[in-house]
């Protein structure tokens, strides 16, 4: 089967006849606006703007965005070119990066369709990804949880069932009753526009809060886990997420609420060896200003307002109560005993064996 | 002087010729537009809808609003149920409740006269706590910290120079090199509409943050003490403060960031022994759903999104670093001592010394 007569689909892409389409997910929840992410440079634009979001999916986005290129016998040089733009889109997630440089390393040693095979196939490993991290997560809820999350680690952050909401998805389906509290994630509201329209889809009960209010819910014992993603993870088990998840994670470690980071393996950046080498990007002012999207666009600082704007914060892995995996579960006490490494290297190892 | 011949005049009220009028806060920083409130049913509304707004504002203008209405020489009873509108319009801070009482007391002794002569010294008092807490305040500010806030402790939220934002003005009028960082604070915004509105029109330099980026200011050292007010203090010192707060302190606790609370006596509720006795307004899933003042009206969340939207949050006292009163500063280990109320009582008694 060609790459042309190959057909994908999750929540937020569709690959169909050779053409790849994104949801515009800064017009959620109000307007479900597909748009073309077949040109490299179009889905640069797509990724920097936040119409693809969530570090998996910009990943299987951008490889099957070059694999669409790739269709059209470009010259090797400017494939690389439309790769390496690609490639540095947005700077924190590390499946970006790592998708490209797989396609890269394909398309190195079988040209053009070796690299459409292996974009293809790292969106039907996403997939499994997140079956096997719902699978490895849903034993960590129990019935009657009450959990947090933080920005939006669902369907629309990955090509499967996404990971902390796989998670969440899988307790479900188990029949435990759950109620999330999701929080609304200022500045791009994810949380609010985007989470609260998955588990709405899903039938999972929930309620939203502003972000400050989660030392509340957690006062009041409301909340026996949080759940969230991570855009890269360090050897030593240091994570970057969204600008929110460290102030989340201390606080739920002072009530003794064990904090999961539900992250497929592609997420893991065996190349820095703590947090501090994990580089944050810094966005637009007026996305603290104000609130803009498809609901319209208001400003309610006044427009010369300086503004503080990193799009992620960087979390110790000590914070953590785990790290959920594909290949498996990295808890404290394995961080303490192992470290983070030797631990994920042991899953990695143990999953090889037949 | 006869009340219709005094004047009064602070950042968001003025009374001149018998007529008070406030500043419309919903609507600032984009527009300034006075109300009327000399009526007591009217001034209800404008402190529900928080047009009127900050703890030991809204006592002050509740108090000269009934002061308005005692000039018509209304029926005693008419005026005590108007006084019981306004004493319940919202049921967090205590200043309202207090403000209300203490007049009424001196109508109870001396009839509208007496109550009117009280309503401006409630004004005139509120002028002078400011400065003495300011005083007590800015000795704990060095010159080069950083410092954060949250919500807006201002000159809007008092009839003087503000609660928290008081006691960094006078650090800077010090001569103190000075950062602040404002929380946003939403849902509201009072960060990001007044508190950096105040800030720019007094010269001090300001970054705006939402507000789950605290704990990244405190992880990188930008933050030296936080400064927050209080809508109720309990006995123990125990304090309720906008949502937020809570978070915010325990975040401090954690860096070794002393955060303290700024606040006049009338703050201090005496009949609450802690902060299980303070009552916590909850108000509408539409403040958290969108965003919504002068600057227009969006929502961003599905319309029927569940909300948990509580006002405010209650801080343990044992999370403070120290209390600024305009009687004096109790600090941590007094409360290890001898506890809120011995050192509060101490402070009193040491102010009514010759």
């Amino acid at each position: 089967m060609t790459f042309s007569q190959q057909s994908r689909r999750s929540l937020g892409l569709t690959l169909a006849n050779g053409c790849l389409r994104i949801l515009d997910q800064r017009r959620l929840p109000d307007d479900e606006i597909w748009l073309d992410g077949s040109d490299p440079d179009v889905m640069v634009t797509h990724i920097r703007e936040l119409s693809v979001r969530g570090a998996p999916l910009i990943g299987v986005a951008a490889a099957l965005s070059l694999a669409c290129y790739a269709g059209q016998s470009p010259p090797p040089k400017d494939l690389r070119a439309a790769a390496a733009r690609l490639r540095a889109a947005r700077p924190t997630a590390v499946n970006l990066m790592t998708a490209i440089d797989r396609a890269l390393g394909a398309y190195d040693h079988g040209g053009a369709d070796a690299l459409r095979s292996d974009a293809l196939a790292i969106f039907d490993e996403d997939v499994a990804m997140c079956e096997r991290m719902a699978e490895h997560g849903a034993a960590l809820i129990r019935d009657g949880d009450g959990i947090i999350t933080h920005c939006n680690a669902g369907g629309l952050a990955t090509v499967g069932i996404g990971t902390a909401i796989g998670v969440i998805r899988r307790a479900r389906e188990q029949g435990k009753c759950i109620h999330v509290y999701a929080d609304e994630t200022r500045p791009l509201l994810q949380g609010a526009r985007l989470t609260v329209w998955e588990l709405a889809r899903l039938g999972i009960p929930y309620t939203l809060v502003i972000d400050s209010a989660a030392a509340v819910l957690l006062a009041t014992g409301r909340v026996q886990g949080a759940f969230v993603g991570a855009d890269r993870i360090a050897r030593n088990g240091d994570f970057a997420n969204k600008i929110g998840t460290l102030g989340l994670a201390q606080l739920c470690r002072i009530r003794k609420v064990p904090l999961y980071v539900v992250a497929p393996c592609t997420t893991v950046d065996l190349t820095v060896p703590s947090g501090k080498g994990i580089p944050v990007e810094e966005r637009s002012a007026t996305e603290v200003r104000g609130a803009s999207g498809a609901f319209g666009s208001v400003r309610w600082s006044p427009a010369d307002a300086p503004v503080f704007n990193p799009a992620f914060d960087v979390t110790p892995g000590a914070e953590v109560a785990g790290f959920v995996l594909d290949t498996g579960v990295i808890l404290r006490r394995d961080l303490k005993d192992l470290g983070f490494l030797r631990r994920y290297n042991e899953l990695l190892s143990r999953r090889a064996e037949p």
